[in-house]
């Protein structure tokens, strides 16, 4: 086979690699299949081409924008994922393994994309949070919103997943708003390149949005200022060396580390032998070694079990990792392929001599296991191997050494006390996973470690057919850790496109808050037209358009036909002396569904029009009771618009009620589904 | 008078300094009034004490026991803040510049406490977010929590703000549940000490909640792990030493830092000096320079006005700062006190010759200036001092030095864009404000600018009788910057609880879940009680009871009845052929409202009873049209509890209404107030 010479892409073009490139060897034979070394390029150029080009075009796109760019972009690369699977073989993976990096890389960009559309707003400013009332005459305001930052993301990856490795962070840059550069592990890079020539063939990235570094960065790190951010993926060594350059600090240069840690499992008191946990527990551990070849940073690296239990659960782990085939990943019965390279076998082994100082071997010889496949005898492969630690209070290195490849560690523990404090000896870690059913296990556990933990997987037999696994990072939910996981945060859908933004205090009147925020705030200017707001289309419908209603008096005879048509006779509705009571109310009162139903009354404009549905109603609040006599009134000002397609968006509207006296009796938003004129 | 020994406050026990003590002398006069240093205490010690004493106590306190606890702190210190004003003259400040300090500080406890009642649950675990649905079957969810990092948090303050740098962080600390060890800055650290020991005598902290060092911090740095929390306020020399430290980096312990800035104010394009916005942005500046004589992190250095305005602008600004009377503080004419010492006035002198070098001295002459009062003439006092700098692009030295004085620079801008350049040009700070009524000006000013600042601030004629201030970090507000200003937040309500707390993905069951985040989840187990939940007290009512009930038929009689009574003649409820038409409906449908409405009949227990009031709804949507004929039922159950005081609570109760297919036809959550049996 020829050769792959792996090339960067820097503003604009593809560079091949200078003289000093380095041949990259396939896990499986040893043979060398590419090679990649830094280009002629200067890492300044690279900076200031995201910084002009991409950056200003990304932040002119709004969120929805964004994310429709890269659902495309998912879409296209899982059109074209089978050159990427194919060339993935030779990382020493498995199919399911690739499966996991590919379809797990872009599945994850869907995922983002999707919480783009459904979670923020089509606009290029994200609002955080509640408006602050910061005076009592409501004439100042506080708002916090997020703006992309305005410099470029470094993303610094891991050979371990060369696609989902960029993608999962690619997805929240791209939505935040923001340029990246991509530099990832040389093992792997040959199938990140043909990723990114995917995603640059598609055309449907601006100029600048996306730049590749094969080989090292050079000296980009030192270059980066106070707008910048690096995302790094590996090891504790590495991330310390460059989150500790004079420039990062000096500049406050956002650094986001994720690490490899020492995860661990622990299984629950109650999960005896005989129970469907056990069983998923041993399903679950065996996989956390094996897939990947243990090459993952949530792979379970400690193994917790009662002390009662700890010779049934070795006894079932050994017997299930003995059925793990090894060898060659294009055979269909291999259940478990090679490791990247011979160096990093060498280091694993180098770790588990650490190891072993403390602990037993009870599965998995090095020296004495079986490759099947002709033409991998020479492939860089370790069987899957099992350590018991009969003294883990005073073992250090099972606790603190990583070997990264298909290596754990079991250990008994006392009681839930003990585990949590095993647990806790990880000194951070991404995530950790409790088979139990026990309700007050889990909880337990959760309040004695989850500040150790990004990540905190349960399963029993009640999730386990919908279960994704203790070592899958999932776009919905954090990944990341504390202390040795790095201290960093990644996707957790909105929260890891944040990290990307910076927050911002807004402060100021009503009417600067609400141009800002792009939303109507309460006491800002109102916007009048001639004709009633539920006959003008979604595209013409302003934020800020506001309708005042008639009034309509409140009888006590409306309150009791009410009550006898609905069925709810609350005596606050219904018996004098009973509701004055009440240390709520004076007297009777209107049900607050009342309220409601006539405000409708008094602001819907009833013929066929562009408003097509009620869909729903937040933040409801009943703040002054309603009497008998009482007449209420309506405001109601367009607060926010979604476009959700080509025919119709969705309009927030603030609705406040009010009495006679012009006190606030309740306030919501509401929604309504609004067609374009197109449609309506 | 007697000289004060600050003493530390250590694992339980008051030191006295060691020989190694520093004096500290009077802003006003010069003489030494108390002095520091290091006492024989080993930071271990201290590390241990809090968090074997003070992090289990208060992890064992809900948010609302601690929220009660900062309340009473805040109340006990406003009982003895005339002690604290007394000590502060000796700082240099004014009256109103105490208040800032001593009454900010308490006021932001208040505030912090009472968002912590509002806005965190009356539990041990904060909830980050909704409920994610993992799995299609709802048998798998995700929940993001908080919990308190079960380290310590080491908070190191400037000498600025003795009072409200301790207790804007210490609020916060407390309510996340975690033990703090202050450490002030020398020149002030007898005010501080004051006011910590006034806390201690209040007999309201937990053992080990709060130490104090007066002098140096040790090896304490060195000593931290992976749970603890260096809060950082200072000058970026400092910062940088500190964060850098091996150890902080090895572990990933949180830093977070709030450095100097280069701060600036801009007069908008529309505030021409006739206009209100005019005086607004004079008087602000004003103050700026002159409160605690410029020494604060937040005052404006740089004064950005339009190319037309300045001569106008300089023109009042000199005026005004003329009528400044600097001198003794003790003296109600004087406008502005003495820098904090000696060595702070020299540091600001150095850093004035380095702006002269680029910019006019145009106000202000610190070698000719008038000090009022006898007894102060050695205090290290300054005048007002006003540059202007011709040429701001060429210029370096004013966008990147900072004198910590009564200092400051006007330039001039060409329009928005430049003044964009110009503002971003201090590479990040705490805070910009922006004089404008233009809302067009506002939003192009946040769209270009928010990124680099923590806090922008816009003031003009509607909200300057409300405006807080340029310089004033509100506790509802985050305080902090990117880049210069150290990258960090504090502050902003709940968000600055949440940086002393760990977010952690949980992934489980609907039990489990439910049973970890003390919510009641769609999916998990329903509590079935012999009576009905609405007769059931506050405290006896268990999250996840749930009511089934009875069903009833809906019928176009019914929809016609409701639409008459409430005069909501929509279309989609009165016409068949029109609201087939609509995409959404597939004929005449009923209202929402009145789906609530015969909700509330269906589950409501008439008598009087627990359930006090109806206070609210959240988060309704409604899922699948009702037409006549369907069916609804109910299903009722208790979501969440809050005590609000003695008398009653908040429930949440989790509401789905369904048809006779079971089918979701709507889901909300429904709010309501209930007592306790004392009460009831």
């Amino acid at each position: 086979m020829t050769i792959q010479s792996v090339q960067s892409f820097a503003a604009g073009q593809w560079l091949a690699p200078d003289s000093g490139a380095r041949p990259i060897e396939s896990a499986l034979t040893g043979r060398v299949i590419a090679e990649a070394g830094r280009s002629h390029l200067d890492a300044g150029v690279l900076l200031e081409h995201a910084k002009t080009a991409g950056g200003p075009t990304l932040r002119d796109m709004t969120f929805h924008d964004r994310a429709r760019m890269v659902k495309a972009l998912a879409t296209y690369l899982s059109q074209h994922k089978q050159a990427l699977y194919d060339l993935s073989y030779h990382t020493g993976g498995t199919l399911s393994d690739h499966k996991i990096d590919i379809d797990g890389g872009i599945s994850t960009m869907f995922v983002i994309a999707s919480k783009g559309r459904r979670e923020m707003p089509d606009a290029r400013v994200y609002i955080d949070g509640d408006v602050e009332y910061l005076s009592r005459d409501g004439s100042f305001l506080g708002q916090h919103i997020c703006t992309p930052l305005q410099g470029v993301a470094v993303h610094i990856n891991a050979f371990n997943f060369p696609v989902w490795g960029m993608l999962e962070k690619l997805a929240p840059t791209l939505l935040a708003g923001v340029p990246a550069i991509v530099k990832p592990a040389t093992a792997t890079c040959y199938v990140t390149e043909a990723c990114v020539r995917l995603m640059l063939e598609s055309g449907l990235l601006p100029q600048g949005a996306l730049q590749f570094v094969a080989g090292g960065l050079g000296d980009m790190l030192d270059l980066l200022g106070p707008q910048d951010i690096v995302s790094f993926t590996g090891s504790a060594e590495t991330a310390l060396k460059l989150r500790g350059r004079a420039n990062i600090l000096e500049n406050s240069v956002r650094f986001v580390a994720e690490q490899d840690s020492l995860n661990a499992s622990v299984l629950g008191p109650d999960a005896k032998p005989e129970t469907p946990e056990f069983s998923i527990f041993i399903k679950e551990v065996c996989q956390e070694i094996t897939v990947k070849a243990g090459q993952k940073c949530t792979a379970v690296r400690r193994v917790f079990v009662p002390d009662s239990l700890l010779d049934a659960v070795v006894h079932a782990l050994k017997q299930r990792l003995s059925e793990v085939v090894i060898g060659d990943p294009n055979l269909h019965t291999t259940g478990m392929g090679a490791l990247v390279s011979a160096s990093q076998k060498h280091d694993v082994l180098d770790k588990v001599s650490q190891i072993s100082a403390e602990a037993e071997r009870v599965f998995g010889d090095p020296n004495g296991f079986e490759i099947s496949g002709d033409d991998v005898q020479d492939g860089a492969f370790l069987p899957p191997m099992l350590f018991h630690c009969a003294d883990p209070d005073a073992a250090r290195n099972v606790h603190d050494v990583e070997a990264f490849g298909p290596v754990s560690t079991i250990m008994g523990y006392r009681d839930l006390d003990h585990a949590i404090a095993l647990l806790n000896r990880g000194k951070g870690s991404l995530v950790a996973s409790v088979i139990t059913r026990d309700t007050d296990v889990a909880r337990q556990l959760a309040l004695g470690s989850a500040a150790w933990h990004g990540r905190l997987y349960f399963n029993n037999r009640d999730s386990k057919d919908a279960a994704t696994g203790h070592g899958s990072p999932l776009p919905h939910m954090v990944h990341g850790g504390p202390g040795r996981a790095g201290g960093g945060e990644e996707l957790g859908g909105v929260r890891g496109v944040l990290h990307y933004m910076q927050r911002t205090a807004i402060q100021g009147s009503p009417d600067i808050v609400s141009a800002i925020a792009g939303t109507w705030t309460d006491g800002s200017r109102e916007i009048t037209e001639d004709t009633h707001p539920f006959t003008r289309t979604f595209e013409v419908l302003k934020v800020g358009e506001t309708l005042h209603s008639d009034s309509r008096t409140v009888t006590l005879d409306d309150i009791e036909t009410f009550a006898r048509f609905t069925g709810d006779t609350f005596y606050a509705h219904m018996d004098e002396d009973a509701a004055a009571a009440n240390p709520f109310f004076p007297g009777r009162v209107a049900h607050g569904y009342l309220l409601l139903s006539f405000a409708a009354g008094l602001f819907v404009q009833p013929d066929p029009g562009p408003v097509l549905a009620n869909t729903g109603l937040d933040r409801l609040r009943f703040m002054k009771p309603v009497v008998p006599g009482d007449s209420i009134q309506v405001r109601l000002t367009v607060k926010q618009k979604t476009k959700r397609n080509d025919e119709y968006g969705e309009v927030r509207w603030d609705v406040r009620l009010s009495n006679q006296d012009n006190e606030t009796v309740a306030t919501y938003d509401l929604l309504t589904m609004n067609a374009y004129a197109a449609s309506s």
